[in-house]
């Protein structure tokens, strides 16, 4: 017997249920700190496709128990519109299974193998069965099943299966159990933090251990679900035109026109006629030759754009900024939604926000939030081409600071929203290189960065004219009182001076022999009224104008005066303390603001 | 009818082929420029996996040529064992198909994907059907097939079967044609270089357009094929295990001894009594409790980590080495071979070279080589555990710059051996996050950083000396010559003042007043001769002892003295002209040498 023979004996067809469970990592189960977070991930990918599709506002449980050693419980539920008891068992029990694979559509789920996976990684670190409940409405019973793959034929394998008591009408609910650790507890509540500001319309309540959180809904609006739509002249490949052809029943013009997007009689028609072939010649007579011939015509046709607006589901300028504003205070916050655009002939969409300053650490990388419809992306940050795409950006021109990432108080949203996202893996962690979506995401982070160069150099400006103004409001009486001292004169009012140099409104507080007094004066065209903070160890007592309101926080006393101010008022309190602390106006525009403290 | 029912029927099974079908970039597809480098690079792995386990040489022909518009063919043959003709179109025209999947040893080709979705995108690019040509033995016809994948099935479409004539006695030969460009032609051929140097038994001959390349073999011994291993008792899962005990018809004593590597009988039995087991009881009958308990047990007993000489092909520290000098010159060079380990039961190896200066590019990030069982990793460097460990390595204790990557004429070449390499995508471009395997990369990288560190400060050392010995040997004939004209008397001899100072080959050249005066005065206790060239634009036909050499080069003569030497030597020429140019002493340890140029 030859090697050759002896080789062949070894070969053998391998399940794609025994290649996912060797190459477990490909998934997201690659350590048992991940498993948790990519199943929740998983599960609730699945509830929000789900009740987007059903036009239900999302009710999601999670619970996440520890039920011995290494042993986690992790139930994921939702009020979606239920699984038909038949379909259970593939859509949990088998890989590559599902109903979106073959849509052209924006979806959070594509592969049909997500949460299957998770049954798998059950069943190979516990070998417990995984639990489905799954409801379709009030008339029918609710159905139990316990699932498991078989490996080998990557099918599923059930267990029981039974009717049960469920308190919920219509969803569906899975429980899984394998081993794992709580230890990327923060991911996870980052997770579903970032899931919760991208779909306002969902609830999403967490049980973990012995905490619980709730992610509240702020919206009631249902999100439209996206439409699948055919697939356009230009992103097809040979391979597809030829299936597409073998099940056709239509002229080679319905075809056409049936067949893809955007093609309507009369494009249809010129394709037949670069192509040499004849409109009403059946598609499915088409030889090899005039196949090929055919798919070089539908290039050579100009054909608009897909259309993207039925198919992609873009979160929107307004929802980021206000989503973003919701979780993190930052100085400044910009979203722009790119108009759509398309690869290999799947639409995509990009949309990106920064923000600035505030609350973000001034110090270290900038933040970064990666999205891909409506999910939030949570690993691999470094393999993934919006990472790429911020790096590749020259912050400075924009005044950051950048070494590879930019640096400084700054977070750098991107979504991108398409048919087909491509991922560099099924664990789908990071965005793939593909030059007409890194082009995207490019364009949207220097139009956000214009803009925030713009508000940089506004308020560097501004900062400026702060600065000089309060150096000018500080010196300008101390001026006045020495030369009225040399000439032997009562100080002059230097108010008009003031005034000219600059329309503010001034408040200075002067302590001097423990004495304090605090003086605002407008040389603004405002009127109306102000709120002044003054917040020191002072109580105020004697203050010759009695505060509003007065209260002690520990040793500091935080007295509050409503100022009326009209053009060129004058508005003047003293009372007897040692000054300090801070003091703040509100009530009118930031710009106007001078406020100048003397301690004589 | 519900929705759940209406979702229901749009739920479908996704066949492994249309599923990388739309996800091609997965599988190293992403671009057309690629797509050639990713065909080369699987056809290549297989056919040095089969030469490896046939014991042959390999003798690989790689040709590339533009048949028309964006088509390429390329064409890949070897003179492996062959396939046998049944075997071929499930090879060729089904993904997850192979005879490496099952096996724990180290091989290039592991998941049974690589060639066949060559196949698939060129059916999909251009509908040719791929040719193979194999031969099993100079006794059996060769046989030719025209092979497609069926998508919808991932099942093979035989289109043509034939016996064929061919020159190779055995050996297989696949010729596939899609829509590419060439335009990755170097990385290609950086791809070849680096294959060539870590498999010197293999010889790969290219033909790409008009050029021609040839990579020869440098060694003719054949490499040692790993041997496949039992699984080891802590690398297991419940998953597994259950599968393993489904169709075992032994004793639950031989079972363990049989099933696992490193169980021996003792262990066995100590496992069993641990899990409160019987030895002798049918391993099949174990209930699925009786399972757990065993599991449990046979983490408890220690066993030792699994053998590795058989299963693994470390390339060498000395084979490392050379093939690094072979292709660049390097001033420092050293490899490390760590020992094996193991993670989550796969046994690994990591190996790992430094070089420093030489031609080496002085400036910019260090140049990466990264390899996985043998195979030149090309794509997705920074998605990679190799780069992260390379980044997360503090450099600076090691005299090297760093800004992220470590910076200089620095080359990093890191080789990860294992029974399965963790990948992060089936496209194989980078290797997954693993603890264990990071641990040993950044160790091994640790090791050679402190070699580097000697060597970088030795150099710095020698070169202080040199400097010190220079500026010695340039100032003190100058004291000499100013004391003796101060005293009025002949200056000196100061040679043993030099020789006292260090113990040098001391070549001193002085020119003045028009003349050129080289000499060499030997302080150290060498002899023989040494080699002196003095390129400058002077001919030195007048000089004291005529060259033993002389050529002219555009404006540059070079003139070649070869000087005897014994200790106290002193030798001397003059000649008329104007000096500068160079001055160079071979034949002695460059450690002796001092060289001085005196323009006066």
């Amino acid at each position: 017997m030859s090697l050759a023979d002896e080789l062949a004996k070894k070969q053998r067809s391998i399940s794609v249920a025994e290649f996912f469970e060797k190459n477990k990592h490909l998934l997201g189960f690659d350590s048992p700190v991940r498993g948790i977070i990519t199943t929740v991930k998983e599960a609730v990918d699945n509830s929000l496709d789900a009740c987007e599709e059903a036009m239900v506002l999302p009710d999601i449980f999670i619970g996440i128990k520890k039920v011995s050693g290494e042993v986690y419980r992790i139930i994921v539920e939702d009020n979606g519109p239920g699984i038909v008891p038949d379909q259970i068992p593939y859509v949990f029990g088998k890989l590559l299974y599902g109903s979106r694979f073959h849509q052209i559509k924006q979806s959070r789920g594509q592969q049909g193998i997500g949460i299957s996976a998770a049954v798998l990684y059950a069943q190979l670190t516990t070998g417990i069965p995984t639990t489905v409940i799954s409801r379709t409405g009030a008339a029918t019973p609710a159905w139990r099943f316990e699932i498991q793959i078989d490996i080998e034929s990557n099918e599923p394998e059930i267990l029981r299966r039974e009717e049960a008591e469920w308190d919920r009408t219509h969803g569906t609910r899975v429980q899984i159990e394998f081993r794992s650790t709580l230890a990327a507890k923060k991911r996870l509540l980052d997770y579903l933090k970032y899931t919760s500001i991208v779909n306002p319309h969902a609830r999403i309540r967490v049980e973990m251990d012995d905490e619980a959180f709730l992610f509240e809904r702020v919206s009631d609006e249902v999100i439209a679900c996206p439409e699948p739509i055919q697939p356009h002249p230009h992103g097809i490949e040979i391979g597809n035109l030829k299936r597409m052809i073998v099940y056709s029943e239509d002229s080679l013009e319905d075809f056409l026109v049936n067949g893809f997007a955007r093609v309507g009689t009369k494009t249809a028609r010129e394709m037949c006629r670069l192509a040499g072939l004849a409109c009403e010649m059946p598609a499915r007579n088409l030889t090899p030759a005039q196949q090929k011939s055919l798919l070089d015509a539908m290039q050579q046709v100009k054909v608009p754009a897909p259309p993207t607006t039925q198919c992609l589901s873009p979160i929107g300028e307004a929802l980021i900024v206000q989503g973003l504003e919701k979780e993190i205070q930052m100085d400044f916050v910009s979203a722009r939604t790119r108009p759509s655009s398309v690869y290999s002939g799947n639409p995509f969409m990009v949309e990106a926000a920064i923000g600035y300053g505030g609350k973000l650490p001034p110090e270290g990388n900038a933040q970064i939030l990666r999205f891909a419809n409506r999910v939030p992306l949570v690993y691999q940050q470094g393999a993934c081409a919006i990472t790429g795409c911020i790096a590749g950006i020259n912050w400075k021109t924009y005044g950051i600071s950048q070494s590879g990432l930019p640096i400084g108080p700054l977070l750098i949203l991107v979504h991108i929203a398409s048919t087909n996202v491509p991922f560099t893996s099924e664990s789908k962690d990071a965005v793939a290189s593909i030059p007409e979506i890194e082009k995207e995401v490019t364009l949207a982070l220097q139009e956000l960065g214009r803009e925030l160069k713009t508000y940089l150099s506004r308020r560097d400006k501004s900062r400026l004219q702060e600065d000089r103004a309060r150096a000018v409001c500080a010196i300008i009486p101390e001026i006045a009182a020495k030369v009225a001292e040399i000439v032997e004169l009562p100080p002059p009012d230097i108010s008009p001076i003031e005034g000219k140099i600059m329309r503010k409104l001034v408040t200075r507080r002067e302590t001097r022999d423990g004495k304090v007094a605090i003086e605002v004066r407008n040389y603004t065209d405002q009127k109306g009224a102000v709120t002044l903070y003054d917040i020191s160890p002072d109580t105020a007592e004697d203050a010759t104008i009695r505060p509003d309101f007065s209260s002690r926080m520990e040793q500091e006393v935080t007295k509050v005066w409503q100022v009326p101010i009209e053009p060129g008022s004058v508005w003047r309190v003293e009372y007897t303390g040692a000054g300090g602390g801070s003091l703040d106006i509100r009530g009118i525009d930031q710009k106007y603001i001078v406020t100048v403290d003397l301690d004589v």
